[in-house]
């Protein structure tokens, strides 16, 4: 199987129903998009590599799925619309299998989004899958990091730590195996590691709504705060006690728990912070967008991010962000 | 260095004059683009790996000027004009003056085409680099692979080869080693294979000067036109003895010296259609974008494609195009 036999056979396909963005898809020197009249174009590019992003006995659907679902999540940050990807892909073979388990969990969730695949470039080597994404977003309704105020709530999607919790277990980390027990990693905390779910509905639904500043959660909570923190200049006081708890997490000793919620990475949840006067829009994205959403903080003019326990109390935490050369 | 001192230190820099279409460059979930109102969005992406695109020991300027240049490349081999681009980077370890010296070729060539980095991402993992590079291009101006029409001339920007010969003479292979000479390896021929010049300005003239299909020359002649062909549903007839053939080339034995010429990879040449009437508009292009252009051929309604000689006789090749699956 040559080069372009391989993308013919698993990356070639129609264009899923409502990508009429797409001018000329895969096959030509460039991809064409035509985005809506006035709209500016939002980019993102996340790179996974073997050993670093995922096991190398990943399954390759759920490996698919991922690669995409993390750059529709950096878009769902932006509140913009999916208009298509392209994917790099690095092999060190032609396994057809393999490829075609990538392709079905790479497709699923394009079709899913109505996001097609209209380029990339395949070539020999180790392990490597780079898929940047384009979106469109109108004028002014961009959720950016720099745009908190003092006073603003914040927000958080879903909720953290089991994509951590099923990280360490795969690891075999004692503290994780003990919480997951002997039946091993159930296929529900492994999805939240594998599998995880972008939250683009709630970011269209929140761009709309009022919503100010907003991050996707890839490096853990701590961290991707502190960099909405840094662009607008302010501070957080964050509330533990109102940071949804998974199940799986309860059980947990007290600093690997914190760790999971507030460090944990992979949670690819919305971080967002809306004014007060805000709140009945962005509880009614919510319910629009099919995606729970818990105020768990707000914006303080003092910089600096504090934690707060249940008696408003602070809480000295440690935990830090993932950095891949720290 | 952390991951973030690392992004700051070497690729976070103001944007170069002319960068216009950037709303929001590096830092945030996505970057923003703001195309000219109507305009189509032209997007390729190409992944370098080491060992398979380039040499372990590569200048890493070259190597940075490279991994932008291709995708230059593509940008004019569609007559789209530059915008911005994005870089993954997975690499083994942060090492500063590599990453210097990579940045520095990087931004000499953005700089030059006022196509700025906009975002991307980094990470650890054997050396990889992907960039993925936008443009905008007029609706209907794009210069398809599907566009070539019977009684088209068949033009080649520049001359192809030497950065086969050079590549084989780093590889050590015999007969590179005899043409090339006891000096090593001259500046220019190596520059032909690792500072490759992409036809930007051409492919921006030609897309206004109605000329057909255009297709950059990564795999080889051979292949490349071998897409168009395919695309287009015509053949063509090209005369061997019309392609400019460098100094270097000329002492080659015969089968070698057409490998190089229509078979060598990695001439980021341009070779493209027009109909016989736009004569003057292409050769008007050729000088308004300073940029040299031969005619070598011409399309055919029949199928397939043959190499005449200087006396219009069919010339057998085995030249074939590169396939990293193959």
């Amino acid at each position: 199987m040559g080069e372009f036999e391989l993308i013919r056979r698993h990356f070639q396909r129609p264009l899923p129903a409502g990508s009429s963005a797409v001018v000329l898809g895969i096959g030509d020197d460039c991809a064409l998009l035509q985005p809506s009249p006035g709209h500016q174009l939002a980019i993102s590019s996340d790179m996974l590599v073997e050993g670093r992003h995922f096991f190398a006995d990943v399954d390759p659907e759920a490996l698919g799925h991922k690669a995409l679902a993390v750059n529709l999540s950096d878009l769902a940050a932006m509140g913009a619309r999916p208009l298509g990807f392209t994917l790099a892909l690095a092999l060190p073979q032609a396994d057809n299998d393999w490829l075609a388990g990538l392709a079905r969990g790479l497709f699923a969730l394009a079709d899913a989004h109505a996001c097609p695949l209209v380029g990339g470039d395949t070539t020999r080597g180790p392990l490597n899958l780079c898929v940047t994404v384009f979106g469109e977003v109108a004028p002014g309704q961009a959720l950016r990091r720099d745009a908190a105020r003092a006073g603003d709530d914040v927000y958080l999607s879903g909720r953290t730590g089991e994509a951590r919790l099923a990280l360490e277990h795969l690891r075999g980390t004692g503290w994780a195996l003990a919480a997951t027990g002997a039946a091993g990693l159930n296929a529900e905390l492994r999805a939240r590691l594998e599998r995880p779910t972008p939250r683009n509905a709630l970011g269209r639904a929140l761009a709309g709504a009022g919503a100010h500043a907003a991050i996707d959660l890839s490096d853990g909570l701590v961290g991707d705060l502190g960099h909405i923190l840094l662009a607008s200049g302010v501070g957080a006081e964050m509330r533990v006690h109102d940071m949804p708890l998974a199940p799986a997490l309860r059980e947990l000793p007290l600093a690997q728990r914190l760790e999971c919620l507030l460090a944990g990475g992979d949670d690819y949840e919305l971080l967002f912070t809306a004014p007060p006067d805000a709140r009945a829009r962005i509880e009614a994205a919510s319910v629009r967008s099919a995606t729970p959403v818990a105020r768990v903080g707000h914006i303080t003019a003092a910089p600096g991010l504090r934690w707060l326990d249940a008696d408003g109390r602070d809480m000295p935490l440690a935990a830090r962000s993932f950095d891949h050369f720290a």
